[in-house]
């Protein structure tokens, strides 16, 4: 099953590139007041309340996938975890561009272990991701992302992918510069999701999916997942192993090479074989940064 | 006002070290199913909440605080933000001390700028904090913690101790090691709230605050927040720079000098002036972490 948040919170099942409104199944939720649930009341609810999103896609006409604007499908994390340098030739390329490592030497994903990325920075395919221009480089990053689908702690890389509820597009847009990675990476809409959840259960294999982006056209980054160092049960099993996870936490699985900047104007494509594509369009934020502090 | 929740995810008044109950009020937020909002929708609340919280603590009896178990009266941040290296005496520390640099030159938070703990690493001060022994150390660090109050972007220094809604003690548990902050210190209780939060109407000045944590009755930590480095309001202003803040963001401010390891058996008691103590206990960790990387 495919699932997106669309329009107004609505809830769309998403059959051949049209989604059927299935919102009404949201009644079947617990309402709650304070505190909320430190996970995502859907994906949480998921296994329970999947024949009724099938069952309710049958009963409406669906509409077309491009009518809709598309939301962040997993609002409701306890945290969404990012992979640095978790691809081979990623790192490489960042040990090579004095704009990405700012003067320091890039080890991989074994020695920074896994960082986070704020709740407040998750977007939808059509919110436009804001960036600043001239001050500070920001860059496109395509990422597998993992949606955890059921509480684990301490779980071994055997079976971990059964913790998996689905899979979906992620960019994880960075700013360059000296700041710790979960500052640079956690502005609104740096944490791009889209552009619906496909079920675990459709993705034969997580650790073997080809995956791309253009920007205005033109690959940028190209690869397959089983060039990732940590794989994904692996990077369960990681996690799990420092803290616990709850349903809908997020993992963006970490970037290949081809990594760049993008501006105003520019349009992101994104695909993931199995899983789908979509369109993010680049706008101006009028804000500007704070200066990154003169290297010492 | 000073406000907790309590025991069984019950709201409280504190007045006097006795907890007035009045979890009534609760029924005046409005119930959600999903998406659940991505502030805390009390903290949101409060300006209209609190006559009726005020009204409802008069109506009963209240119990002694140290009757109660306390959790965190904060469950519902889109981001809890630390401020790494805030004190000039505890960068020095860190300097000297190959258990906490790794290796590395420390700088000051202009370089880092802030970093992420994880929400589902939040904990109240009736929670034992639990600790890996022997394998990694694990140090106490005793914090301010500012609550925002409204959600705010892009606000200046100036006027931005407005957006607060109050403080409280907060203890950013941290494991030293070579991996990204936002893991080391998003363990499962590494981010202890508490004991209640104080309106910041009761804080006559956040950055002149006498603030002390003793280990089994050994002072550790001893300083005032007129010593750091970015003051309370230049933090809200330096992270409503990147990104938006929500009613219910938590900013810990940082950590004063004489930071140092915790292991099972042990106290911690904490104390701020204006705001209150708190004791909590550190336990016995059964699950082991990951060894970090060799140095390369």
């Amino acid at each position: 099953m495919r699932f997106c948040r669309y329009d107004n919170d609505r809830l769309g099942v998403v059959r051949d590139d049209r989604v059927h409104d299935v919102t009404s199944v949201l009644e079947k939720l617990p309402a709650v007041r304070w505190p909320l649930p430190v996970y995502d009341p859907l994906i949480a609810a998921l296994p329970k309340l999947r024949g009724d999103m099938e069952a309710a896609a049958d009963r409406v006409q669906g509409v077309p996938i491009s009518s809709v604007k598309l939301l962040n499908p997993v609002p409701n994390p306890s945290k969404v975890i990012g992979a640095p340098v978790n691809y081979h030739a990623h790192i490489d390329e960042a040990n090579k561009d004095a704009q990405i490592n700012f003067g320091k030497i890039i080890k991989t994903i074994d020695h920074y272990g896994v960082f986070l990325k704020s709740n407040s920075s998750l977007s939808g395919a059509s919110e436009p991701v804001a960036v600043v221009e001239k001050d500070r480089r920001t860059d496109h990053e395509v990422e597998l992302s993992a949606i955890i689908g059921e509480e684990c702690f301490d779980v071994p890389e055997e079976g971990a992918l059964k913790y998996i509820a689905g899979y979906a597009i992620g960019l994880d847009m960075t700013i360059r510069g000296p700041e710790e990675r979960s500052l640079r990476k956690s502005l609104d809409r740096f944490s791009v999701v889209g552009p619906y959840v496909v079920t675990a259960d459709e993705i034969a294999d997580p650790d073997n999916l080809d995956m791309e982006i253009t920007v205005n056209g033109i690959v940028k980054q190209k690869a397959n997942t089983s060039q990732l160092i940590f794989g994904v049960a692996k990077l369960v099993s990681y996690c799990s192993n420092f803290y616990r996870l709850y349903p809908g936490d997020i993992i963006m699985t970490g970037t290949p090479e081809g990594v760049g900047p993008v501006q105003a104007g520019d349009v992101m494509h994104a695909k993931i074989e199995q899983i789908g594509e979509m369109t993010v369009q680049v706008v101006r934020r009028n804000e500007p940064l704070p200066a990154p502090a003169p290297a010492a």
